[in-house]
């Protein structure tokens, strides 16, 4: 156990050295209900062990403050009562202070049952909580980057930190032959419930691109009336970009005829080479209409992607997030995880650069609504 | 083409037959976006012809009027300008005496372009058209049911006419084994272009069950506390039924403690061997999950579909809607006719007594957003 | 009585006239929650005599259709359950032909109480009754008017029949001098509870314009950018012109340059010298301020009105429609009449084209939301 | 100028000074749009010095930071562009201290200023500001205590500190006979626009009460079913009540059958012989019509003021908030202050325990929407 609590360590410090940047002051807003502040997370992330573990397994534990479980909860209704979601952002008590003192209470109890306790099952729930952990790690930053972009002076969070800088590797495509591919997780490592159920997906033969679409390319789109034009949009995504005025990506601004994009390093100019992000899914599909090309499924992705350079953008694919053969939700608060929210979103498969190093995974299935932005999200060709 | 002038004023002849017991006033009504009034129906299947065919084949054709175009389009914004989807239900003038004008002096003209003019392009258009207007006369009779159910009077359509008074024919499990499946329309008859692209699919084991969900299955479901218990639900359905207040199927009623449902021939006690209908997919989903069950995905339905007694539900499957591999979208107006609705709705497969004779199909692909009730829907359970 | 009786009867008979010109479909729209269709009006008026009159008064009276009471109640919470006011447009049933049956069977009945009865409770509440259906008279119109409007074929409803092609008879400014004057209602005739309790009101002197403000007049408004400086607006005014789009009177259109504005003649040229109308009070505030003159009261317009030239529009007063000293609300179902609504609305002075003949009072109060334009609303200035 | 300085000095200590309890979180958010963060509060009121005193008299002054203007700006459309309303609780930089130096810098240079300058126009605008900032004192913290109530952990924002906790001194009614009365500022001393215009207003005779309506009281009103009964209520506030589900006054909360009410001392039970308060206009409307009484006007109110022990309650009139005769919206940037607010809202009158000590004043205007109960308010009864 001593290797795992290693890396419940670092996951933990992980998280604050993100909020190391931070004024008090930041850790509070939440403009939008899709988006949560970053007292939030450090709350919620920390409840979750308390929760799921601490009350469980360590004889004797007091909970640190009995409020803490009513405010941090997230959508668990199995749980008890819960704060309601859009109102995250008026929480201004326990401060900040307090939330850093939750954190270390709680981390040091784990360490104490860690030096007792060695069960499977323990394990098992504390390689879930790691990796709440660095989900929320990612919701953390990108979100905190959208609150950010409300502010007209486009704060700065860190020099040299730029989630969306890259540049393609590679050019191409790779052709993937017809026939029956074994689909979803395998092996003992960690992975959601949503990706278990190996199962045979049959594919017929297929292309799919080695780059990622770039500005330069979205930028040519958006110059030969892209956003204007219904017939590339689907019905649905051409109602959103006229009733939202969307007429560029997420956190595009045009000054004085020239593009420019507020990073997490400030307003920055848009780059040509640098690849495309910040994309929902109905551009990413009006897009590759346009192009005369599709997206990706989620299957052709996880078939092709052992020949593909991922890891910088979460790819929209043209798979809904439906449940794979076999999938059964779990019994207990665990069971809310990922099955109840298996409609109306769609898969994006990779990670990105907001992903926390080691928690990318070639099976695992990101999903959001088709309008959903504040990702690091891009776009993936294929034909 | 005679044989086809016949199906098409048979057809035609079909329409106004459904209208038959209807009063002027119930022409006129669109209290919800999502349906429209009877005599937008029967203008829009008219001005279809006029648009698609006449206007292109008919040589010195003159419009029965050039008003109509803009008033009786519906989603193709390929045809110029249209009124505005909602206000259907404000426009009084045509009449509908004019409205039946306008059907005579069409079906008059297709009739005059059959006797000159039998290329197989013309052809393909009449007999989408009248594919069209199938579609259309069902969603007529259930789209009147729906404006009728907001009359307190609860006005009776026809005696000896309803849509839902069907018990099943059979009980127990079909098992269909493991392999590739051909999915998609094959052969040279009508289809719509969301079911082309025969292509091959590979479905574990599974079992399906021969009989509909009946009412007495889902009044117990309801007893138990089904629309109470947030572990059944997605929970974009559990936000649907709490913000509509959804606790039963629509057009269901309580009085006395005893359940009614509105029928198209009045108010009538729920019959508890009846097939169960008018049910969202977030119901139909619920009660999977309450029975330990789940929706069959479409490829098992269609995989499955010779050794079912279908056609008198709409059965929700779990697939989104999305498209075939190959699917390309066509050209010009036809191209708006599917393609543009692959996101955010889910399958429905089968047909329903709502449905015209001889316009079933066992690849139609049926597709409505989740939270939709109005269409005769049901629920076929598969494990 | 017999006097009375033909005022019933001319009123009844009034009513019926002015529908004269409908086809059957024009009865049932309701566009917006805020006006009615003209089968409601039909229906309304005439339960009302039946609830108020007949079921009271007449001894073995039979209601015409038990469901009425509930279809066409309005907003009188005492009286029962009343079907939901935004849903009145879903109501095809009864046919308006029924509706006409339901007026013969309770003006005869009406005609039979009368040759019995004629206790001056029964007189006063026949009083109440035409005075009702006058007041719903000149809403038939002005929401027929409305329905109208949303159709881009422009339905002519007569010829020669025109509400706004009003010119003025004189020009120039009153003098009123500062005193103490007498308001309210004085008399024995027929008055509304708001306008009863003559009360005295101080006024200091000022000037109120024998004119009203002209379309050529407005126009200027228009192009001196009137509606895009917000100096002229209320805060509300201005929210209200940028989030609706207003940019002109209502029913106006810009064709190639030039004005036009629908009729219940169809779409006419803006004459300029015509009075203007159509316009909320934020425009006539707003206006007003743009010429540096305002508005006058309710009681200045009280004061002045023996010297003014008024009956062919609303006119807008900078006064909130509040209860007058003494004002108590009445027991019953007349209680409910017109106090509720003193809150939030401002009050208009006068009369206008489409208000009946005989209808006009100097002491009526007449009362909309300050964004309501649909009703023959005008500006008089004062300074 | 030095009495006047010193004045100005210790308006602005009080600001800082209600702060002190504050921790750095509570200066951020924004739940509602009527409401807004103490930061905001801190810095709008020191850009209003900053903006129409410094920039205008005193020679050579750098302001502090450009962005300001833009971030802290209100509504003053004439002062260029400005950060979104409803955004106010997004903004994390400039920080809480950097928002403590702005007020340094700029208290600094207006000592600065007054060592040189002492034109009457600069001591009217010192004036105008230091009232300015004592308006924003009270809503400080009535939006304080409005953001903190939405923490189910119910924060303390100071012991001893209670808004809420008084009680009447006397009881009876006041009768002030029929005459006219001169209404409006009277002096030289400070007062807005809209307290300007000296007029007379004939009052007919009325009685006033003494004290101020009770817990007690309005318990008895909801034990009685106010909050059930449409016949007190205004059609607009019944919509109010059931929309917004409110069935007690803002902050109540009932645990195990007993009342409680946020404070800013925290959670305490109601005490009934306190002064009632968080009421809207439309549940004060209904508990005076409950009661057979009626609030006053603001005229009556102001005419009976010597009379009355006021300043504990902001009192609903059933005024609303109009111009007074001769009432002239001033030049520039003030003259935005208070004229483009009058429709649509009502006068409240006196004082309260938030307002500042010697900010009332017995001729000033205080007006909200019907809705609003955030700020102090309380019935004090006519008839």
């Amino acid at each position: 156990m001593s290797v795992l609590f290693q890396i419940f360590q670092n996951t933990r410090a992980q998280t604050v050295s993100l909020c190391e940047p931070l004024e008090i002051e930041d850790y509070i807003p939440q403009p939008v209900d899709f988006a949560s502040p970053p007292k939030w997370h450090l709350s919620h992330t920390t409840w979750f062990f308390e929760e799921l573990i601490l009350k469980k397994f360590l004889a004797g534990y007091r909970v640190f403050n009995p409020h803490f479980g009513f405010l941090f909860n997230s959508y668990y209704h199995t749980l008890g009562d819960r704060a309601i979601r859009t109102e995250r952002g008026t929480i201004t008590r326990p401060t900040v202070k307090e939330v850093y003192e939750y954190r270390k209470y709680v981390d040091a109890h784990i360490g104490k049952l860690l030096q007792t306790n060695s069960s499977s099952e323990l394990e098992e729930l504390l390689i879930l909580g790691i990796n709440h952990e660095q989900q929320h790690q990612e919701l953390l930053i990108t979100d905190l980057k959208h609150t950010f972009s409300y502010n007209p002076v486009f704060p700065v969070y860190k020099e040299k930190f730029n989630l969306t800088a890259q540049e393609n590797s590679d050019t191409g495509w790779i052709k993937i032959p017809e026939g029956i591919y074994e689909i979803g997780y395998k092996g003992d490592g960690f992975h959601f419930d949503n990706e278990k159920g190996r199962h045979k997906v049959f594919l017929h033969e297929f292309q799919i691109s080695k780059a990622f679409v770039t500005n330069a390319e979205f930028l040519e789109f958006m110059e030969a009336g892209g956003y204007e034009n219904f017939r590339f949009w689907l019905d649905e995504g051409w109602s959103w970009i006229n009733e939202n005025q969307v007429k560029s990506p997420l956190y595009w601004k045009q000054i004085e005829g020239k593009w420019f994009s507020y990073t997490l390093e400030g307003l920055k100019p848009i780059e040509p080479n640098h690849i495309l992000t910040h994309i929902s899914f109905y551009e990413a599909q009006a897009f590759a209409t346009w192009k005369g090309l599709r997206l990706p499924t989620e299957f052709e992705w996880e078939a092709a992607e052992d020949q593909l350079d991922w890891g910088k953008r979460w790819e929209w694919t043209y798979s809904a997030y439906l449940p794979y053969p076999g999938f059964r939700i779990a019994e207990g608060a665990a069971g809310e995880y990922n099955g109840k929210f298996m409609v109306s979103q769609m898969v994006l498969r990779g990670a990105s650069t907001a992903t926390p190093k080691g928690n990318e995974r070639k099976t695992y299935r990101n999903f959001f609504h088709p309008k959903h932005r504040w990702q690091v999200t891009g776009i993936r060709l294929a034909r």
